[in-house]
C-alpha cells in the first residue's frame, strides 16, 4: 500500500446517509492523492466532483482521464463521469453583485448540475445600481432557495432578503481590497443582516451553498439509500 | 408627532412581501420607542414579537399590556398578541449542545411559536458525550430542518451536518471563555464545517434560524399576501 | 493653578483656523475639568458644544450652569450659551436605518443647530424595508450632503449612494450583536461600498459626520476669522 | 450569448442618475470580461476609466485598442477615449505624506482628470519634516477639498485638519510593514483624528477619494441628467 | 503559613541587580494579597510604589496605613514610605495630547517621585492645535527623554519625533471609542511613526514609560547595588 | 570566524538536561546557516533533525551530504546521520482528519522516527464521515497518547478527546479558506474543546506535538544525560 | 418534566469511557439548572466538582447543600461530596508567574484534589526575578508534569521548557491589560514557546490542564471502567 | 521637472533638527525614485543610508554608483558614500534569540555603523537554552542599550530585561508560522514584559531600534546643528 492510499479513505457512505456525495476538495492535495482518488473512482465506475482543482493539477490528470474529466476553468471545477441533465423548472437561482463574482457563482451552478438539478444565474446586479436588482424580484421571488453572491459590502443580500420569500443562502466573496478583509466584510454584513432569516456559508464558498441549496429543497433527503436506520449505514 | 413616533417607521408591509413579520429588536430601543411600538400594534389588532427584551424593558411595558403580552424570561422574548397553536407534525428540530445554549434555543422555539409552527426541542447532546447526539440521529434525519445551537468549539454541528440529510442552520453561541472569543470561535467552525451544505446564523441569533427554517421550509412563501408582484407592495 | 486648569489647554484659535469651534468631548474629562472648561467659557463669553454628556455629568454642572445649558439626553450633547437658530432650506439631510441609530443621528443634528445649519431627519429606513428609503429618494437627491447612520450590516449605505450624487457621509453604528462587532461590520462595509465616493467617520460619530457636513458646504471656510493667512492664527 | 457578456451588467444609468460614471475595477476581471467592456464602449461611443489594470491587462488590451486607451503605469488606470482638458483654477488638492504614496496619488488625478476637473498636486510632505506641510497650508487652506494620502501612522492627516477648513478626505494606504498593517494603522488613525470632521475612504482608494471630491465640489449633482425625479431614471 | 503569604514572593533583589524596584500592581491582587506586602514592606522599612491601585483598595489599606500611604486618586498610584524630593534640573519631560491622558501621565510623574528624578508636565497640546505643541519645542528639545502620551490617533508622537533629539517613548492611552480600538490604534500609529527612532511602551503604561526613562538617563545604572557582578545577585 | 559561525549557537547541552536534542527550523536560515550547521554537526559525528527544509534548501546540502541526508518531501523533513530502528509497541497514535492533514503529521512521525520511537499513523477519518473514526476508537483508547491532526473546523478533536483516556494533542492544520484562517479556527476550536484535559500545540506544529508526547511517554525524562542536578548541566 | 431537567442532560458515562467525570462549568447556567444538576448528584449518591462558581451562585445552593459542598473563592470551584486524600509523592507541579496567577493555579489544584492525586504548588516565580524560577529547576526536573501559569508575556513557560523533562502544560492568564489581550499574548506566546513540546489549554483554563496531567500520568487510563470496549460504554 | 523630482521631497533639515539624517526606505520605491534621490546625493556630496533595498533594486543602481554604494544583502542596507569607523567602546550591545533573527539585527548594526558608533552583536542565545544568555549578562549590564531582537514568543526580552540597568529596546521579529502572527506575538510579548522599563519599536525594524539607541545615548543631541532654537531650522 502506497502512501496516497494510506492517506486518503473516502466517506463511500455519505450518499446513503445523508443524499449528498463526497466532494474532491483538490487545494490541498497533492499529484499522487488526487491521482489515486480518480482511480479508485474509475475503478468502481462512480461519478465524482473536483473543486478548486487548479489549472496545472487539472492538466497532470487529463493525460489519463481526458475523456471522462469535463473540466471548467473559471470556477475551477472538474466532473467525472457523467451526469443527467437537470430536469423541471429551477427552483433554485443564483445571483452575483458584480462580474467578479462569476467564479463563485460557477462553483454553485457546477455543484448543481452534477446533482442534475436545474438553476438560474442572474449576474451583475450590485445595488449600486439598485435597478438591476429590482428588474428580477418577481422571478426570484417565486424560487425556493436564492443564492445570493456578493464581495465587499455585501449590500445586495440585505437587499433581497428583504424582497423574497425563499431561503436566502449569502456567498460572501474574497474580493476587494483593504477594508473588504478578503471576504470578512462581506461575511460579516451577510450575518448582521437587517433582513429577517438570511443564512451564510464560508467565503468563496459556491459549492457549500449549492449543497445546503439540495438539502432545503429536499433533494438531498430523497436522494438518500434509505429513509430508515439510514444513519448507520456506513 | 412626539420623538418616538418620529423615530420609528415599522416596515408594515413586509408579511405582504416575504410572509415573515418584523419582529421588534428592543435591546437598543428607549423606553418611549418600545411603548409607541406597542401602542402601534394595539391600536391596530396586530400581534408582534419581541426578541431581548430585558427583565427591566418587561416590566416597564407590563402596566400597561399586562393581559396580552406572554414574557419567557431565560429567552428575553415577548408575545404581544394572541398567536394560534402549532398544528401538525414537527418538520423542525433544535439541538442544543450544553444546557447554556438554552437561552439561544428558546429564541427560536418562541419565534417558531409565534408562527405557529410546531418544532422539536433537544437539550445537551454535546459530542464529549458523543452517544447523547447519536441516539438523535433517526428522529433529526426525518427532520426538514435542523437548528444546531452551540458555543466553544460548535463540533456537534459538523457531526449532525454528517448524518442528516435535512438543512443544518448553525446558531454559534457565545458562551465559553478566552479562546472562544464570545463565539466567534463556534461560528468560524461552523462556517468551516467539514461536512456539507451547513448554513449559518449571527452568534446568538436564534431568532433569525427560526426565521431562515421557516422560509426553508416554505412556511414564508406560503404566507405571503400574494404570490405575483408582491415584491411591489409595501 | 489647580491641576484642572494645568491639564486643559483650549484650542482658543480654532474657529479662526478652520472655521469650526473646539467642542468637548465629555466621556474621559473629570469633573473638575469639565467645571473648569465651563467656568472658562462663561468668564469669557463663550458658547460651548459638549458631546459625550452623561447624565450624572450634566447633573453636576447643572447646579452651576441650568439656565445656559441645554441638555438632549438620548444624543447626550449639552449646549452651553445662546446660539442663532437655523436660517434658510435645509442643504444636509441626516438619515437613519433603524430606530436604535436616533441617539446617534441627533448628535449630528445638534452640532449643526450649534452652528445654526439647517437639516433634516429622516428616521428608519432601513433596506430590509426597502421601499421605506425609496420614497425618500427624490428628497435626499437634492441634499448637498446625505449623512447615512446605520449599524450592523450598512447596507443603507450604498442604496443610498448609488442614488444621490450629494456627498454621502457614513456613520456606522455600533448596534448589533456578535458578528455586527461593535458597529465594525457597518465601518467596513462603508468603506468598501459598491457605490462610488461615500466618505466615512469613525462608529457612532454623529459630530464628526456633521463636521464634514459644514466644511462640506463651504461653512467652515466662510466661518474662518480671516481667509487669508488665517493658518498662522492661534 | 457567450459567458462575458451574461456576467456583466453595465450600470448605464449611473450618470443620469447620480452624476458619476461607472468605472472598470479591473483587479479581478477577467480578459474574456475586460474585452467585452471595452468592445461595448467602443460600439457605443462612450469614454470610460479603468482602474486597477495592471500592465499585462493592458498588454491584452493593447493589441484592439491602442488608439485610444491611455495608459498610466504608476496609478494602474486606463482612461479609454477622449476626454476635455480640466477647465479653471483648481479647488482640490492631492497630498501626499511620503514618495511610495504616489501612486494612489496618481489614481485620484486619473480620476479628475477623466472627469475633467482641475487638481493640485503636492508629494512627501510627511510631518517627520513637519515644515514641508507647514509651507504649504495657505495654499492648502484655499481649497474646496483637501485628499490626504498617507500609509503608516497617517499623522499628516490630522496635522492637515487642524489647520485648513475645506472638506479633508484621508486616504489611507498600505505601506509600510508590521504594526502598519497593510494600511489598517492609517486608516484607524484618520478614523479616529483629533481633528474635526476629516472623512475616510478606503485603504489605497485613490479613485473613491476623487469621486468623493466631486461630489462634494457639486460637480455630479451637475452632471446628472435632470435634477428632478432622476432617482427612477435607468 | 498562609496562602497569600505563599502566592507572594517579591523579587527583593531587583534593585541591586537593575537598579529599579519591584512596584506593586494591584489591579489583580487579593486584599490579603495587597495586605501581606505592605506588611512585609512595613516590617522590613522598605517603602513601595504601588500602580492601578483603586480607590476601594486604597481604603481598605488606609485603616492600617494611612501616615504612611500617600494616595493619587487620578492616576491610581499610592506611594508607601518616605521619598526623598527630586533634586536638579528635569531631564524628562512628559507631554499630553489631551486632557484625558493626564490619569496615564501622573502615573509616570509619580514613578519618577518616587524614584527621585524630576521631570516637566505639558499638557493638552494635541496636534489638531499644532501650535500647542510647537510653542514646546524648543522646551522639549533640550531634554534627555519625551514620554509622550496621546490616545486615539496618536498624531503628537510623530510630530515630536520629528523635532527633538533625545529619546522620545510614545505612551499610547485607551481613550476614545470605535476604531481607537482601546488604544490599539495609538500603539500601532506609534510604532509605525514616521519619525525615526520612537519608542513604545504597553497602553496605559506610564509606570513602564517611567522606568524606562530612569534606564535612559542613566539612573538604573548608577543605582544598583554593585556595577560588576551584578546580575548574579539575588 | 565567519558571519554564519557567529550567528549560530547550538544548544548542545539541550539533551542532557531536557532529554530532546535541538532540531534545526529551516525556513528562515540562510543557506550559509544550514551549510555551517550541518558541517560541524558532521565534524561532531552527531546526528541532527531538520524541520521544514524546503525542496531548493536540500538540494543546495545535498551535494555534500547525501549519503547522509534521509529527505521526506512532503513532510519537507530531512535526518542527518544513522538513527536506530523504533522498538517495542507504538504507545503513541497519530490520526488526520483529511489527506491535506498528511504533511503534517509526517512531521511528527519523522520526529518519532528520529527518536527512535514507535507509533500508528490513522489517515483521513474527518468527523463529516463519523464512522471512520469511531471504528478506530478501540485501537486509540489503548494509547498513552493520541496526536490529533485537524484543520478547519477541527471537530475530530474533540469526538477523540470525548472517546479516548490518552493524553490528545491537537495539531490544527493550515488548510481551508475564509473563515478557516489559516488554521486559527482549528487552533480556537481545540483550545475551547468540549471534551476535557485536550492540549493544543501551534498550527502545523507537528514536530512540536511529537516532542510533547516525548515528554509525555517519560522518553525525555529517561534519555537526559543524569536524572539529578541536570538542570544545571549545558 | 420541567424545563431545567430538560436542558440538562448528565455525561454519565465519561468516567467509564475515559476516565474523567464531567465536571460542571456554572458560570453559565441558570439558578434552576445548578440547583436540579446538585439534586441529580445526591439523589443518585456521585460527588462532582463545580468551576467558575461565583459567590451568589454558591449561597443560593448553600441553603441545600452546605454540608456536604466545599466552596474556595479565589478558584471559584465547589467540591460536591466526599473525596479521598491525595495518595504518594506529587508528580505534578503547578507553578504561577505572579501572585495574580493564583486563582487559576488554585483551579487546576482543586481539580486534582478532587481526583485524590497529589501535587506541589509553587507560586510568584515569573522571570523578572528569574532566580526565583531557577532555585525550583531540580525539583520540577524530577516531576512528570509542570503546569505553567501565567499571564501578559509568559516568558517563564519558555524558560521553564527549556529547562525540565517532563510534559509541560502551559495555562495563559487573562490579567494585565492593552496588549496583554485578556490573555491572548499569553497564549500565543505560549503557542510559539522556543522551547520544543510545549503544550496549551485555552485562557484561564486551570481545570483542563489538570485534566491533561491526569491523562498524561495515566490515572485517566487507570480510572476507566473497562480497558476493552470502553468506548462503547454510555 | 519629471515625475520621480515631484514625488520626492528630502528632509534636508533634519540632521539640523534632531540629529537624525533621514534613510531612505527603498520596499515602496519605484527605481526612478530612487535614481533620483542617489543622484541628488551625489550631487551635492551627501551621504545616505538606504533599508529595505532589495537585491534587483541594488543590481539597478549599482551601474551608475558602484564604487560608492556599499550593499550588504542579509540586512537588505546600503551605504551611499564614505563613513567614518566608530570610536570608543561600545556603549550598545545588540543580542539575538536565533539565528533568524540576524537579518534584524545587521539592520541595526549598519546603521550605526553609518553613525560612526561601535556596537557589540552577540548571536542565537535564545532562552530554551538559557545558559546562552546567561553567559552574557555581566557584559550586557555594563551597556547603555542592548537592543534584543526575537521572534516567537520573545521571552528573551524579559529575560533581559530583569538582568541590566540599561534601555533594553526590543525588536520583533516576524520569524516562526501559525500563532507567530507574522511577529506580533513577539511585539505583544515585549509591550507586555513582567520587566519594568522595556521598550519596543516595530516588527523587523532594526533600523529604528538603532536610532532609538543613537537618541538614548546623546548622540542626536550632540550630532544636531545647533542646540538653540534649532526646531526652527528646516
Amino acid at each position: 500500500m502506497n502512501d496516497a492510499s494510506r492517506e486518503v479513505r473516502l466517506d463511500v457512505g455519505r450518499r446513503a446517509r445523508i443524499g449528498l456525495e463526497e466532494a474532491v476538495l483538490c487545494e490541498t492535495k497533492t499529484p499522487a492523492q488526487l491521482a489515486h482518488i480518480l482511480k479508485q473512482a474509475a475503478d468502481s465506475g462512480r461519478s465524482m466532483l473536483l473543486t478548486r482543482l487548479s489549472e496545472p493539477q487539472f492538466q497532470a490528470l487529463r493525460a489519463e482521464h481526458a475523456a471522462v474529466l469535463d473540466y471548467h476553468a473559471l470556477s475551477q471545477t472538474g466532473i467525472f463521469g457523467a451526469v443527467a441533465p437537470p430536469e423541471g423548472p429551477a427552483r433554485i437561482a443564483i445571483v452575483t453583485a458584480g462580474s467578479s463574482d462569476a467564479r463563485v457563482a460557477h462553483e454553485a451552478t457546477r455543484t448543481l448540475a452534477y446533482a442534475g438539478v436545474a438553476c438560474e444565474l442572474v449576474c451583475d446586479v450590485g445595488v449600486a445600481g439598485l435597478w438591476r436588482v429590482l428588474e428580477q424580484v418577481d422571478r426570484l421571488a417565486e424560487m425556493d432557495v436564492v443564492i445570493a453572491v456578493a464581495g465587499m459590502d455585501g449590500a445586495m443580500v440585505s437587499v433581497i432578503g428583504g424582497l423574497v420569500p425563499g431561503l436566502v443562502i449569502a456567498v460572501p466573496v474574497s474580493t476587494g481590497y483593504g477594508a473588504a478583509r478578503r471576504g470578512e466584510t462581506a461575511l460579516n454584513s451577510a450575518l448582521t443582516s437587517c433582513s429577517p432569516g438570511v443564512v451564510v456559508v464560508n467565503i468563496d464558498n459556491g459549492f457549500g451553498a449549492a449543497c445546503a441549496a439540495l438539502r432545503a429543497v429536499g433533494y438531498a433527503r430523497a436522494n438518500r439509500a434509505d429513509p430508515v436506520g439510514a444513519a448507520h449505514a456506513r
